[in-house]
């Protein structure tokens, strides 16, 4: 596949999708505070960022509304309180997990909403619920991507019947995620290609969502990009579950488009990303993420042995092999 | 270029060297402890690592052997304490710098000598003296490689001329050096397909030693493997001047060669790496490296920064700016 675009011009198909509340949110069971919040939507505007996501639209009847903070849920009402009716160029965006999301009743119809985008989470066993969940958004009036889950282990030939299906499906993108942070550039570039041929023949964009296990996030990122590959996950200073995402001050400033502006990027770091680190909040690249995403494994063992602050490197790589 | 190897085999070209003592030296002057070096020599043994560079030969006239330890000038005497007459597959290697190496008196014959490699490092307006440096470390019996240190700076046209005198020359390898963290995979894949036409043209191999300003030092050293470079320069948990090197836990988790085995390297980090970080030494990632990295700069304002603990990212921003 040619490369599409190159270091000194503009692809005018990118969108930068900032996901800092939505993976960051997995870190600190959501507990923003509505400064935090307030502040990071500034600097997405100010940024030239495309869509900010919030947060989930979790089922309150699955998740207890005490254990976590309010962009679990994602309110409509806590939405609008940071963004009011958005006159801005940044579009809404939040995440609908199949089998999490009471989507009939949580998810209302655009015209009562200020989300623009709702992204439908799914495993790839999960894909007919997940077609009836973006037929619902759809019918209801968002735009819609679907985000396959896990993509390193699913088996090819499954793979291929959910992006034929999504493809004749009425959903406007799909994403290539990287869960677990398994996934090399060669990879990455090969997936690319297969999204990206179904994408074509069938009318829909193509994203990306990285995990930093190997270091390769933002690598990845920008090797789907230049095979073709449009919408880009990113968030501040890398923050999301376990090893984190692609980051957002690194993702900008590869990107030549003159919509994008680093510096506001560089002072939303600077005032709110290191308070909250030095919280005590972690994420980022660590030795137990990198065996995790070597094995293709959930990161939540990682997470476990980070919290834990074993350094005992050999042999939790001893216990990790007893997994495969 | 096509793709060299696949993600499931094995290329018999490829040469792991580890750099940790020589790059990581930049980080504390060179004061490792023996046990630390006498380690580490032990886990790149166990790990097939197939060279380890011990320090820099700096000279004693220009350089306080005072304020340095011993690894900036690596005498023989102190390689031999640690390896002995060397009864390992692993090889010795050292660097040699332009203008900073007595190599005359320095650089003994071969047959005397327990190292294996020298490594010739110069700017490229250097390169007359570099020759000279290749000829007489060759003459003397050791493999020799160039290592054009901050490429991304290099004229095009310089750097064209400056592989046509390599090639002409007795050098066996030619490094390609990001020693800025600059450049981005899809520069990594032109730059390395340049040097490895001139590699192949006069029979030399090619190597690559990134820095991870942008994340992106262990990418694009697999990005360059893949394109055919077979030399790749890793340190132990990335460590190295200012934001490090690719890692040598990722690197080897990546490759396939039965030859090399990531286990030492994990008891190697949880014993020796995890003290020394949390003896208080930095490097690694951190906003002022991707900055220096982006706009193609020496490291030693984002270190300077580092150091005296900054995080006013977008003055210091600002600031670089005016640097270009």
């Amino acid at each position: 596949m040619a490369q599409k675009g190159n270091l000194m011009t503009v692809r005018q198909d990118v969108r930068v999708v900032d996901a800092t509340l939505r993976d960051g949110g997995l870190v600190n069971d959501f507990f923003f505070t509505d400064e935090f919040v307030n502040a990071l939507y500034r600097a997405n505007v100010q940024a030239g960022v495309d869509y900010m996501e919030f947060g989930y639209k979790a089922s309150k009847d699955i998740f207890d509304v005490e254990k976590f903070g309010k962009w679990k849920f994602c309110d409509e009402e806590h939405i609008r309180a940071v963004v009011g009716d958005n006159n801005s160029e940044t579009k809404i965006a939040v995440m609908a997990d199949v089998g999490r999301c009471d989507y009939h009743n949580d998810i209302i119809p655009k015209d009562e909403s200020v989300i623009d985008l709702v992204r439908v989470a799914t495993y790839i066993h999960q894909m007919p619920t997940a077609i009836r969940m973006i037929e619902d958004a759809k019918k209801k009036g968002y735009e819609v991507t679907c985000n396959i889950m896990a993509l390193s282990k699913a088996r090819e030939s499954d793979l291929a019947q959910a992006l034929d299906m999504l493809g004749n499906s009425c959903v406007d993108g799909i994403y290539l995620v990287d869960s677990y942070g398994n996934l090399y550039p060669e990879q990455i570039r090969a997936f690319s290609e297969q999204y990206l041929e179904v994408g074509e023949k069938y009318g829909k964009f193509v994203g990306i969502h990285a995990h930093n296990n190997q270091q390769l996030a933002f690598a990845n990122t920008i090797e789907a990009l230049v095979n073709g590959v449009s919408y880009l996950d990113a968030t501040m200073n890398g923050m999301g579950r376990g090893c984190g995402n692609c980051s957002m001050e690194l993702l900008l400033s590869f990107l030549k488009n003159p919509q994008y502006n680093v510096y506001p990027v560089f002072r939303f770091l600077e005032k709110h990303m290191v308070p909250l680190m030095q919280s005590g909040l972690k994420w980022g690249y660590d030795i137990p993420y990198l065996m995790t995403g070597k094995l293709n494994q959930h990161p939540s063992t990682a997470i476990a042995a980070s919290k834990q602050g074993r350094t005992d490197y050999a042999q939790l790589y001893t216990e990790l092999m007893d997994n495969i």
